[in-house]
């Protein structure tokens, strides 16, 4: 057991969620390559979009990548590109993600790293986004993304929009990339005994950032027709200063005034430990706890 | 990193408390192995007694605690040996506990190949206590020990504590010792506010299992007299079984009658990541969880 292993997380998103022979070559550096593990790739037919988790020792996953990205650049033509997910190029995001004894700050500088790199041997204009952006305006993946890859050829000759590494033109295959580190992501649902999506929606409205709720929370109201209930599916942005207990708590507090109750909750795809080990300190009151005292935390520190 | 590797832990404990380089010599094949991590040791001096806590892959940790215990009998004389914990060989315990990709059943087999090596290596008579038990009466640890070191001597010739393996006589110097498999231990603290340590005492006899309490439960009331308050001291024996926020909720609950509250938690010393999640998701009603959502189980499993 090596000690102090840096770890981190990458969400590539690639622009082909119909054709596995090919999402299949894209991701067999990850297969291939030592220090790095696959841990899941789910391809949607609707969005024609394939999401890949990889996690990895940062020298590792960056050679796996940047192989990857060019198997997506030679298979991939967003030319004759459809899907209904907003798309701008054949590697549409790759999100770094620290997990284990490295920092956001490194994160940052693994993901320029990387960026520089990919962009200099393929042509590919790079935007760096999330907590790696430049430009305040470059944060948000949306902003960047407007127009998709139809528009980039004219929106990428705008000073405001120029690549922060790369030509100053689209690549003409594979569009545009956005590349950066953000926090980890937890998809968190909670479910209410009504029918009425109405009040999801409220509470959703109630407890996301952008409309005077959380800070690092975003939830829209959804219904579960099956089993006739609705939820607030919560995306939480950064669990480490927004906890999930507390949304959660939260959310029954503001389900009361509707005389509707939480009736469970779920977790979509991965959860960092830390995320739950949070709630169960916070539940248990637990006094001058630390993560130091997680059997696994120890073991693969 | 490699896929689905074995994980046990071991914490042997060994009769000496005072001396530093002894036990710096004795747990160096711990440091030395690849393989193998030593996570803690704790030397106690009024017991005269070490505890060591490693981790490991099965064939790296059994090639080092053989190791280990051979270094313990040439550097530990019980003939000598004072010290208030009770004691009956220069290696005291050896228990080994599934930490991740083995079975109960595997770590039993693996602590009886230890301890045949061990005891044919050295000469030293083996008790195989807990779940390796081979009779019910050798499952406690404290039944076996009856007697201590200077007992040994006659209890090792009734025919009903002939040793699993090795001579039917004590090792001169090293005595005997206890090897076998067992669950991890969870040592949780809960606090009440109040200074009567009758409550802490009638709660402690609620929740544990000896008194009709919960299965995988001990407990014993404790005053904090530098807080000026008391707590149910907690050993949970199987937190797969009995989940640590059941005794908490009924703590809470028989704390209730007397008017008290529960104003906080301790957990001391190391807990399995399982035994917190399982908490979370209690809390928070998780339906469909499992520990594969977890990031860091996915990583290393």
């Amino acid at each position: 057991m090596a000690s102090m292993k840096k770890i981190l997380e990458c969400v590539p998103n690639f622009s082909e969620g119909r054709d596995l022979e090919i999402i299949k070559k894209i991701i067999e550096p990850f297969r291939a390559q030592k220090g790095v593990k696959l841990l899941d790739y789910q391809m949607d037919e609707d969005h024609n979009r394939s999401v890949v988790t990889v996690v990895g020792e940062p020298q590792a996953l960056k050679v796996s990548v940047i192989e990857s990205v060019g198997i997506a650049i030679d298979l991939i033509d967003m030319r004759t590109h459809t899907g209904q997910h907003p798309r701008m190029g054949a590697i549409d995001v790759v999100p770094f993600i620290p997990v284990q004894d490295i920092s956001m700050q490194e994160t940052i500088e693994f993901s320029k790293a990387v960026a520089e790199e990919v962009a200099e041997k393929y042509n590919l204009p790079i935007f760096l986004y999330e907590k790696s952006a430049k430009k305040t305006e470059r944060q948000n993946l949306a902003a960047i993304r407007k127009g998709q890859f139809e528009g980039m050829t004219e929106k990428i000759k705008q000073q405001q929009w120029t690549p922060d590494y790369g030509p100053v033109e689209i690549h003409p295959t594979a569009g545009v990339t956005a590349m950066g580190a953000r926090m980890p992501l937890v998809a968190f649902n909670v479910n209410l005994d009504t029918k009425q999506i109405e009040i999801a929606n409220q509470i959703a409205k109630k407890v996301r950032h952008i409309s005077g709720g959380l800070r690092h929370c975003k939830a829209i109201g959804i219904e579960l027709k099956d089993r006739g209930i609705v939820q607030v599916s919560l995306n939480m942005t950064d669990y480490t200063q927004t906890a999930l207990y507390r949304v959660f708590e939260l959310i029954k507090i503001e389900a009361q005034r509707y005389g509707v109750n939480v009736v469970g909750s779920q977790i979509i795809g991965l959860v960092p430990m830390e995320a739950l080990v949070d709630c169960a300190a916070h539940y248990l009151g637990l006094e001058d706890f630390t993560m130091q005292q997680v059997l696994e935390a120890r073991i693969y520190a």
